[in-house]
């Protein structure tokens, strides 16, 4: 569901399942429908009546398994994890789930989200003697439960949650059973169904939930263990002090529009941010579009609301969603394009409100702009769903910095002059909030808006020294620096 | 482009290009953007200072070249062609462009379309001694161009393409130059552009124009050929007798939104046609959704006709254009889908206008509504933005028998309760022409529509026999058996 | 069974079977042992009750067929083909077996050998309109036969088989037989045998059948067309003036050293020329080794007479029968070596005497002498198993130019310089046909010795004149040139 | 250089590369030659400038690396390994090297051999809560490692290899060094080279060492631990207690023949295993052949000590050292064989003596001989270079149970009637001693030979347990039992 000028990239999808004789296969659809949260890496470990074995690669899924793989996956239960890695840590060792052997059992973990401790907690162990075997903070969780002195391993698991900080949505398959977890703020998605045959998942997404043919059970709530096993699912809870703080970008931009999160329709919530923004952001002209396929909705609703002719005019090639061969920067220069294309017939000679989703560096907003003049649009109107992206998230999207982000960096003509727009408008945070109007009562309508206000749900623990430093200089620094590298 | 519930098959895309030293990659990615046009074989051939190389596989483009096959193909023109292939006759030797090696030359061959004289001619030819490497009806060009005693290679072209009948885009890759040929009528759609560098490309739809970087320079007219060497491009009429009669499945389904086919834009016209729907097929609903990607066009049109609400009730898997693994039968039953999904948080209760482009054996129709009921929706109205398709195509699309076809076989109200939908409707044969509305004096407004009418535009020579026994045998059956099989 | 230092290519191996439902997997098996004839390309044309299907592609069997793929090939009749593909020529559509399709009927076409008069015929043809999918000789037989006037496809494959020169072991697979023919000279090897339930297998060499598990019936003999159908097995001949001229170099390096020729096992040969090399050939020294592995059974028969002992100086790589990543020039100065390996406990402070089953160019030669020198040998003799290689083969060996011969360039004293030895000897004429010792009447102990005495058996048509032109120029020009080059 | 009847399964081979830019490629190149101690795995550890990557998977070397693979492994520094699983332990986490990632640092461990106390070191550390990514042995190392108190990493190592007991030659790749490490018995071989431009190399054998142009600098000594950086190589020792005991299975199965251990040339000493064989067990026969590849050097010992004339009895195909697709049960029961074949032209009327190096289960001995027989053989005496195996192997060899073993569980005669074969003679222990000829004042030669009379160099650890029962068992057992399943 990414726009083709991807920017922001999810930390990960989880997906498993447990009570079915398809385990594997069952795993694989709800992994592919969950493709758009990670193409990096994908694996699945499967439990083969108490035998854990994983299979686990860089690459999109359907890289990493071919229908000989998956049918050596024979099993019962399942997780598995698609994978957006970071720059520079793309170890296979970092794919998961991660695999743990031990002399008497076996354990695989797969995690959504990003821990803002892990260093702290990886610094201490690895000083009495720990060893890891990958460079993600994922692999602490394990450590934490096998070093627990509590009785049972639900207790250990637990006594291991309330060690770890930030956003995390955990799944974890033992030989007997599956737990799921999410952290206090429910940072991230995690959704129960159940199977026709009584068998449970638990995944990221409803939308996984719809692929395998599992009906919706429950929303996990902040601060709860799952756990699955044969005699069914049950639910505790780990930790007494939550609070809902969604992350908004789930709305506006990772999750897919036919996915519901705590029972809100995210298709349905971005049309609502495209008519508030219309209402915020008017301007006179012909038509409106949307970039396919993540900022359709939001253009839906912003024609909706404004009366103008909703309109296609930009084509995304169907076959992208996977690796294809690049072409030369020369190429790229010369308008070959593999991906995006206007159509001419459409925008030509029209004044175009042109509707994204959210702007990260902006790259792709100048080339899109570009592509839709070439083609002959009058004028070009940029209109963002979101409000400016100006803070880095902790809590598993790969913004880490806040340099990276060109509303952190750039005054709004400025940006609307390196786009080549001719207008350029954002959403407020509070018609966003209004947008998705979930009916809890935490604040922020239970969103995490951090990116755009820069106040975050909890402390930063190991990135607040890091954080203080990157807005201290960004006060001090020359803000055209970002501009004239695009 | 297609639909998920794919079912007309166009047999070929073709792409062509001449004088650059990226011919290889911009075939592919001239390819990469027709690849809708066909999905289970490509090939490129390559000219290499005078040197032909041709690589060609079963599979994707993508399954077929990986860089560095890609790179073993240096040169500055080559053809390529993306297959559809009927079934069981998955030959790799079918696949193109077909390669000829002579004692002192080399040739290949890349077409698009169905000759309905190839039996004829391949039968005498046989029966004088001839070889064929391939059961495809495209060999015989290359059989009639060297029988030929014209004394000039382009009179031999011209001589051979006056023999052969029905519908063809032809490129022809020789060590010197590159011929392309359209059919008399223009069955097919061919398109001529310009590279940056002053180089040509010819292919199937503007859209690869697009793609690589080209400007449209014309479409290619009924009879002609083309030729372009060292000299550039020059145009002659190989035929005398021509009448435009483009296939008017192309604007209905095939082409990409944003390729024009003689001027037209193929998105607008879709859209017209959904507009036309509207007024014709009027129903009293709560909101208009296409099955996505092919009938969002229509959709948006009468959308905006009837004043409903556009919707996206209907989610595509972004993943699904490549292979995958697929459900087994009994998991497809319990509702794992791979590709489309229902938006609930849209379509519960709500009654639905449903816009599909076209309907061939109605298998899908059925699927879809039943996904949409399955997802709450109290109403579902199936609303075809184009007739019904009763009579067989013999000029390049994969429906040779109308036994294959519901509409042929099924009344309006036995197909409705076949699909399970609360209402269907048809656009009429003249909201067709005219939402099309190409401006030239041939009949049926230059549109071939004897897939809904069965009046063809030329003798069927080969199929008239085959022909006029299905269609007694049809006038005979029981109607009712296509609806028993679904 | 090559020798590591390899340089004679063989042009293909040939394996056919009738009737069995095992047909692709045994065809596979037979093809397995019969690489060692030709590893640049392998297909299989497998016949499923009368429906023909070719899979082909370049690269070793395995990289050709993986278990997915043999599958596919279910059936009861097939051919196979393994090739060795000449510089510049390796084009897939040169693979095979060739595949033909007719409006009626199928064939499919594998060939060992070269004709001599190809280059006429083709001409004739394409002059007349013949179309050419392969720049191979072998494509000429099926032109031939479908040209031909014969009454029955029985005469027309004579007639056919009548009008080409050369050498040829040809198979040919219809819907309903197995045909297999063989030159007046009997070139190339072609054996019969019969499956344990009845079936039939011709191949080129008893290796395969021993394979494949079936018992040896018969050698083809020059001049014959075997006929496999319902009916069994059918013999017939074709030509009335045959004489035996086997390659001497099947004896000398292709054959397995497990292969019987005309009744005579091919180790068994190559041991007696070891002794009769041994006798002519005899030096002062302290161990003899041969080349692994194509050059031991003649080390061996070395030893044996010269009462030397028989050791193990050079190890080859038991992974490097399959392609590999190639070290760069650099590393192969330094003395990377991913094949051959001397084993330095044997070699070091010995006199060696390194027996070689024939010299082409020489480049290997100089290598592994420097090889066991830097091993620590005090001296290498050289002994090659074989007479001095000096006149090209036309016949199916890729020797086609007197300039590539090392022997026909360079005296015997400049060629011991150029390899490094410290004395260098061949085996003569005379005592290569003695050592093979066939018991039929035909001249040179029915051997074809022409690459030695440039004695051709027959007339050379297409290659007469390149020949003689050769010839010439190699008495006038300066015989350093090749030295210098290596 | 295993028999095609292989049996005996290595546990791996190791190399390791300090200072050089070809660091991968001349792993690659090591690891390619040392393919013949294990084929179910292989991996390669780069250190590029002080970052650690690591690329492993299931497969031989070229089915794990092509060359996109290996140019991605640019660096200065490496380790690889080639693996041998047993049964049910092929998990990818099991292939080595073992990558380790850390706040700080990170490492890459290889191992060769067996440690006998792993269970017990992984009990305890799994109590402490450590964390295990594989079931190997081998990761006990690191966390030994990591939990030292010692002061420096030298020290630390050091303190680690004093806990581990069993056989092992370890390599550690730091960012900053390369450690190598053998066991105080020095079970495994491992030998140091030095590169022409003065970087070094540590590998599993010295044919390695030729692969890639290094010079044989000296054999790692028992309890040795290696240290190689920007300084150099320094030696040091971590255990007082040593006495060498090295593998004799190495001399008598596992080394490749080119390689020296300790001085030895490996095919010599097996020569000198046959020589004393054929004085040993003499039998009047009229050949001498050997199982390729394995056994040639002692079937050469044996005819030159005995007169009879050294034969190529049986041949293997060249292309048979990679996977392909196996044939079934029953044509296999038909004789298709994939890799080895007997000539019959040499054994057909002749009484053979048939030289294996050793016995394991016995069933391919018995293949063998009805190999030979079908093709003719009158009598077959089957002569083992090695004595009868009756015992497990606890340090790196994949006999973990005497059940196995045939010679444990029968009589000489009894065997020979299993086989087939007309007499059966085995190598005694002296003359194996003898044969090796190590020149040092250890027991036995320096050899371990416990797999043959039961008598381990050092106590069993966790092995002793399981071992004393199973001798229990087999005084008790009807020692038929394994005849019968053959």
């Amino acid at each position: 569901m990414q726009s083709e000028v991807s920017h922001l990239n999810e930390e990960c999808g989880v997906f498993g399942v447990w009570g079915t004789s398809d385990a594997a296969f069952l795993t694989y659809t709800g992994l592919f429908s969950l493709q758009h949260r990670g193409q990096e890496g994908a694996g699945i470990t499967i439990n083969n009546n108490g035998q854990l074995r994983t299979k686990r690669d860089l690459g999109l899924l359907n890289d990493v398994f071919d229908t000989v793989e998956l049918e050596k996956l024979q099993g019962q239960a399942a997780i598995g994890h698609v994978r957006y890695s970071t720059a520079g840590s793309n170890l296979l060792e970092n794919i998961q789930p991660l695999p743990f052997n031990f002399s008497d059992t076996q354990f695989a973990l797969a995690h959504n989200g990003n821990l803002t401790n892990a260093q702290t907690i990886r610094q201490t162990l690895e000083d009495r003697g720990a060893i890891y075997q990958s460079s993600s903070d994922s692999e602490n969780l394990m450590h934490l439960i096998r070093l627990s002195k509590e009785p049972t391993l639900d207790e250990q698991v637990k006594d291991a949650l309330r060690q770890i900080k930030g956003g995390f949505a955990y799944l974890l398959l033992t030989k007997d059973c599956l737990y799921a977890a999410l952290d206090p703020n429910g940072f991230r998605p995690l959704v129960v169904g159940k199977l026709p045959n009584g068998g449970f998942v638990v995944c990221s997404e409803t939308c996984a939930l719809n692929a395998v043919g599992a009906t919706f059970l429950c929303d996990v709530q902040p601060g709860q263990l799952l756990k699955i096993d044969h005699n069914g699912l049950s639910v505790s809870t780990y930790a007494a002090d939550t609070q809902l703080a969604i992350c908004s970008m789930e709305f506006i931009y990772f999750a897919r529009p036919d996915s519901d999160i705590y029972g809100v329709n995210v298709h349905s919530a971005r049309k609502r941010m495209g008519a508030l923004l219309a209402k915020e952001q008017a301007v006179d002209a012909d038509i409106v579009i949307g970039i396919p396929n993540s900022s359709l909705s939001a253009a839906m609703g912003y024609a909706q609301e404004s009366g103008l002719p909703y309109e296609m005019g930009l084509v995304k090639n169907q076959y992208s969603g996977r690796t294809f061969i690049q072409p030369t920067k020369k190429l790229r220069e010369q308008g070959v394009n593999m991906k995006l294309s206007a159509v001419k017939g459409v925008v030509a000679g029209k004044r175009v409100v042109l509707v994204d989703d959210s702007i990260v560096r902006g790259t792709t907003s100048r080339r899109i702009v570009k592509l839709l003049k070439d083609a002959g649009a009058t004028e070009v109107h940029l209109r963002i769903a979101s409000p400016e992206l100006k803070y880095p998230c902790f809590y598993g999207i790969d913004i880490q910095h806040a340099s990276e982000l060109i509303a952190a960096n750039q005054t709004l003509s400025e940006m609307c002059q390196t786009f080549g727009a001719d207008s350029l408008g954002f959403l407020s945070v509070p018609s966003l909030i209004k947008a998705v109007g979930l009916e809890t009562g935490a604040p922020n309508g239970s969103l995490c808006v951090a990116y755009f206000d820069g106040k975050y749900p909890t402390p930063l623990y190991d990135y607040q020294k890091q954080y203080d430093a990157e807005q201290e200089a960004l006060h001090h620094r020359d803000v055209k620096t970002i501009a004239t590298v695009l």
